[in-house]
C-alpha cells in the first residue's frame, strides 16, 4: 500500500483528478493481454513530460516502484505492476500526434498515441507508417517502442526500431534526456534511443517519439501460395526471398490452422492444403508488382506449390486475407487455452524448426498449430491445452520450454516481437549466459540504481 | 611506458610475434586520418576472440589503457591512443570473412575485414552490402560499426546500423558477450548491439559482426541536376524526396566545388552552375528506374533546375560521377588545410543552413566549399584555411564552433557519420546538456568501470 502522504504529494504534482487509488481504477489497471492480474497501489495520469519528471524524481527519492503503461495490450506482462506501486498511464493526456512534418517525412508523437491513429494521419498526407502489430488498432506507440513491436509488413519494411529517429525520455532520477535527431544520420554520443527501444519500460519513461515516415507505393496486390506440406511452404519462404523477392508480407498458416478455418468458419480453402503462404507485394509501378509476383510464383512452384493465386482487386484481396486474419481465434478448436509463443529463427531453419516443434508437441500429446510472419522467420507457435486442467497447463509449459531450447539451439530467439516481461522471464537463462545477464543488470543499474522502474521484468531483479 | 613485465605477460598470451613495442611499430600505429599523432606503448595483434578476452581481462586488472584499431582511417581520432597504453590492432589476424550465408542473406565477418572486400564477396554471390563510406576500399567493418559509418547510398539504403544483425564483443573484464541474432526480429533482452554501434570502441571490443545482405536491384542509372544556386538545389533535395523519389544517392556540390573542379581538373561542367545534385537510381525493373528519374526531373525542374541529365550507360555514368569523386581533393585551391566537418540537419533545413554557413565563413574571411550526402541531410562543410598560419587555424576553429551552434539550433547533429572521438569532443557541450552527458558517463561506467577502453574520447573522462 502506498502511504497517504505519497498520494497527497502526487496529487499536488499532477492534480487530484489525475491520481486514483480507488478499487475500480486499481482493478481496471491490473491486467494486460496475458490475462494475469496485479493491482497497482495507485494509477497516475501524467499531463506532460514535466509531470513525468516530477513523479519519477519523487518516486526515486522514496523508492516507490513505477510501471509505465500504454494500452496494456502486451502479451508478456511488460505493463503489469507485479510489485505494486504506481502505474503511470499515458492514454489520458499524453496521447497526441504533435506534428506530421511532411517536408522531412517525420512524425512526432506522444507515447499514448494509438498505432493506427498515426497510420491514418500519415496516410491522410500521402505518407506511410509501416509497423503494423496485430494490436495496431489499440496498442500505443510508446508500448510499440518499448517492446520493439513487429507486424506483418516487417518482411519488407522492418520493425518499430527501424522507424525511431529520436526519443525524449525521463530517467528514474527525473533527468529529461533527448536521444537522436530528426536527421537520417547522427553519430554524436551513445545511441541512447537504441538501448531504450525494446527495454520494456525498465530504463526510462518515454515521453516523446520521433518516427520516420515513408512515401507509400501506389500499387499493391495480394498473393497466396498453396503447398502440399508445411516443409514445402517453409522451403519456399527462404528460397523465394534469396531469389530476390521482397514481398511486403509473407504470412504462413499450417495444416492445423487451415483445417480449423474450414471447420469453424467454413472458409473455402483448397482440399489437402498442407501449408499456405499469403501476403502482399507493392511497388511504385505496376511492373515492379508483376516482377515480385513472378519471382514468388516461380520460386513457390519450384518448391512444390500446387497453386499460386493472385488477387486482382480489393474484394479478392480481402478474401485471401480473411484466412490469415482469422488464424488466431479459430485454433481454439484444439484446446480451450493457447500457450502462445512468438519464436523467431533464421529463415533457412524454418523447415526443420517446424518439423521438430510438431514432434515436441506430439510427444506431449498437444496439438501445436503454427502461423505467423514466416517472411521474417517469426512464427507464432500455439501449444493448445485444456485450460481447466492444471496438469495439462504444467505439461504445456514443459512443452514450451523444450521448444525454446530447440529455437535457441537453432540460432533463434525467445521472442521475435512480444518481448520478455514476466511471461518469458523463466526462459531467459536458455538464451543468455551469466555474463550476458550480468551486462543487462549492469545496464539496468546504470539507468536506474534504485530499481524503481518496472522491476522484476526480463528476468532482472 | 608499459612495464616490461606487462609486455612479457602479453607475449605469453598471444605469442611474441604479435606484441611490438619497437619505435617503428609505435610510430606506424600513432596516427589516423586526423593526421595528429599519439604513440601507444605497445601494439598487440590478437589472433582471435579468446586472445581479446585474455588481453582485456589482464589490462583491466592492471589498469592498462586499450585502444582498439581497424584501419586507422577515421576522421575524428577514435583509433588514436591519446593516453598511450596498448593499441589492439585487428588487421593482422582478425580479418576474415567467416561466412556468407546465402539462404538467410547474412554475412559473418571479423572486425578487421575491409568494407570493400565484403561488398565484393557479397556481389560474387549476387548479394549486396550497401554501406559505402568514402573510405570503403581501406576502412574496416569493425571501425564502420564502431563509428556507425554512412556513405553515399544511405539516402535509399541506410547506414551501417541498419545492417548489423548481431555482434560478438568482449567487455573490459574479459566477458564475451553475444548480442543479437541471425534473425530479422529479436526482442529478447536489452539491445546491446544497438548501444555498441557508434560507441567508438569505448564500451567493448567487437570480435565478430553479423551483417544483413540484400538482393541487388538489376537496373541502375545515374542522374545530374544542374541548379542556378545552392538554395535551389537544396530546395530540390527535400521536395523531390517528399514527392516520393527514393534515389540510391543524392550528392551535392556547391558553386565553389564546381569552380574548383573546372579550375584544377578541367572537368567540363555547365557555366554558371550554382549547385549540382548527382546520384544513382535503381530498381528491379526498368520502369521503376524511369519512375524515379521522372519524379526527380519533375521536382528538380519545379525547383529551378536548368538541366537534368541522365547517364544511359556505364561510360556516361562515370563521367557524371567524376565530379563528385574529385570534390574532396580539388577544394585545396581555397586553402592549404581544410577543417572538414560532417554536419547533418533535417533535410528541409538545408537551404537555410547552407546560406547561414556561408555567411559565417564570410564573416571570418574563409571560403567554405560544401559537398556531400544531401539526400540524407549530411553535408561535408570545409572551412579552408592556411595551415601554416596559427592565427588562421585558431580563427578556423571559432568558425567551426559557430557552424556547430547553428546546426544544433536547427535540430541537426555535430556528426552525421564521422563520430566524435577527440576532434569533436570540445563541441559536445553544444549538442548535449549536463544530464545527457551524465547518462553517457553512467553508461560508460557500467561497461567499463576502470575506464581502460579508449578513454578520453567523446568528451568522456
Amino acid at each position: 500500500m502506498l502511504d497517504a502522504k505519497h498520494i497527497k504529494a502526487l496529487e499536488n504534482m499532477v492534480g487530484k483528478e489525475n491520481v486514483y487509488s480507488d478499487k475500480a481504477h486499481l482493478i481496471a489497471y491490473s491486467y494486460d493481454a496475458t490475462r494475469t492480474r496485479y493491482e497497482p497501489d495507485a494509477v497516475v495520469f501524467p499531463r506532460n513530460e514535466e509531470d513525468v519528471s516530477h513523479i519519477l524524481a519523487y518516486c526515486n527519492e522514496h523508492k516507490i516502484v513505477i510501471t509505465p503503461r500504454g494500452a496494456g495490450s502486451g502479451f508478456t506482462g511488460g505493463a503489469l505492476p507485479t510489485n505494486g506501486g504506481i502505474t503511470l498511464a499515458m492514454e489520458k493526456h499524453m496521447n497526441k500526434i504533435l506534428e506530421i512534418d511532411m517536408e522531412n517525412m517525420v512524425a512526432v508523437v506522444q507515447p499514448g498515441v494509438v498505432n493506427m491513429d498515426l497510420q491514418k494521419a500519415a496516410e491522410e498526407v500521402g505518407l506511410f507508417y509501416p509497423p503494423d502489430p496485430a494490436s495496431e488498432s489499440y496498442s500505443t506507440l510508446g508500448g510499440n517502442v518499448s517492446e520493439n513491436a513487429g507486424g506483418m509488413r516487417a518482411a519488407k519494411y522492418g520493425i518499430t526500431k527501424d522507424y525511431v529517429m529520436a526519443l525524449r525520455a525521463v530517467r528514474p532520477n527525473g533527468d529529461i534526456i533527448r536521444a537522436g535527431k530528426r536527421t537520417i544520420k547522427d553519430v554524436a554520443g551513445y545511441n541512447i534511443a537504441g538501448i531504450l527501444i525494446a527495454s520494456e519500460g525498465t530504463l526510462a519513461v518515454i515521453t516523446e517519439i520521433t518516427l520516420k515516415l515513408i512515401p507509400k507505393p501506389k500499387y499493391t496486390k495480394a498473393y497466396m501460395g498453396i503447398f502440399p506440406s508445411v516443409e514445402d511452404a517453409m522451403n519456399a519462404v527462404f528460397k523465394s526471398l534469396a531469389a530476390g523477392a521482397n514481398p511486403v508480407a509473407m504470412e504462413f498458416m499450417d495444416d492445423l490452422v487451415v483445417h480449423a478455418l474450414k471447420e469453424k468458419l467454413g472458409i473455402e480453402l483448397p482440399e489437402n492444403a498442407g501449408g499456405l503462404l499469403i501476403g502482399d507485394v507493392d511497388g511504385n509501378v505496376p511492373e515492379e508488382v508483376e516482377f515480385q509476383l513472378a519471382t514468388l510464383e516461380k520460386s513457390f512452384k519450384e518448391n512444390g506449390a500446387q497453386d499460386f493465386v493472385v488477387a486482382h482487386n480489393a474484394k479478392e484481396r480481402d478474401e485471401l486475407w480473411v484466412a490469415r486474419r482469422n488464424a488466431s481465434p479459430v485454433i481454439t478448436i484444439y484446446g480451450s487455452k493457447k500457450l502462445n509463443e512468438d519464436i523467431s529463427v533464421p529463415r533457412s531453419m524454418l523447415p526443420v524448426a517446424l518439423k521438430r516443434i510438431y514432434e515436441i508437441g506430439h510427444k506431449y500429446g498437444f496439438k501445436v498449430p503454427c502461423f505467423g510472419h514466416a517472411g521474417d522467420g517469426n512464427i507464432h507457435v500455439n501449444v493448445m491445452v485444456d485450460g481447466s486442467d492444471p496438469k495439462q497447463l504444467e505439461e504445456g509449459h514443459h512443452c514450451i520450454e523444450e521448444i525454446f531450447e530447440l529455437v535457441v539451439e537453432m540460432g533463434g530467439t525467445l521472442s521475435g516481437e512480444h518481448g520478455i516481461g514476466t511471461a518469458k522471464a523463466p526462459f531467459m537463462s536458455i538464451a543468455f549466459n551469466e555474463e550476458e545477464i550480468q551486462l543487462f543488470k549492469d545496464l539496468k543499474h546504470a539507468f536506474d540504481p534504485n530499481n524503481i522502474l518496472n522491476p522484476g521484468k526480463m528476468a532482472l531483479p
